[in-house]
């Protein structure tokens, strides 16, 4: 496997790295509980078309109710993960299937993010911003 | 004024807000080629809605096509900026009046973004990531 650019030491980015698989783990087994426990306490989540939602109980509100309307299938390709001291950078691309619990059709999306991670005690790191959007272009009105 | 939360050396801190400074001037200003003056060589630009602009040619192309298309009216508000070492990421919202130059009514929006700062030779920094999105929500299909 290629490893992305990085800068930091060996058990720094293997923890990031544990960090990021338990989120994929978390969205794709729609559990928004879990989702919300890789963030800090005081993390923000940056979600596009939404307000930023600051806190983890206000991560886990949002979380809850999108996973609410839809099950997911998710990935994260990594492009670069820099560490210095107490926070580390990390930059990527996802892939997303929204599945309408309501039914209907299924919905995709690609886009870009960053990730902020912060040092925690005990050598462990957890999500403490995370922002992204979408490469699709807008919805437009329908052709006339 | 209320300063943003931060950390890092008052020199960095303020090195950083004049780099801002000059971003929003260069977006008020409608010149593409400040803005992408700003950046790194490498820098990735993640616009919503488009791919990334990766490099500072491409940012410029981009930024180009976007300010040929709308002057804009373009405002920051920080609310936090962390210094460390080599990067610096900085969170914080913006707003922006879209003034279409093909005539046509304004577009507001507002929204929240992540900005990376990196250290540059001679104690400057440019920008090397910048993404943001909207606030508002996804237009939708119009009512039936």
């Amino acid at each position: 496997m290629t490893r992305y650019e990085h800068t930091g030491s060996e058990r720094d980015l293997e923890t990031i790295d544990r960090v990021r698989e338990a989120h994929v783990v978390a969205l794709n087994a729609g559990d928004a509980e879990a989702w919300a426990g890789k963030f800090t306490d005081d993390g923000v989540q940056m979600p596009p078309h939404a307000p930023a939602n600051i806190g983890r109980t206000a991560i886990a509100g949002w979380s809850k109710g999108f996973m609410g309307l839809f099950s997911l299938e998710f990935a994260l390709a990594v492009d670069e993960v820099h560490v210095q001291a107490e926070w580390a950078f990390e930059r990527g691309t996802y892939a997303i299937t929204l599945n309408p619990k309501a039914g209907g059709p299924p919905m995709q999306d690609a886009g870009k993010y960053i990730t902020v991670y912060q040092r925690q005690p005990g050598a462990s790191w957890r999500m403490a911003r995370d922002i992204w959007n979408s490469d699709n272009p807008l919805p437009g009105p329908p052709a006339g």
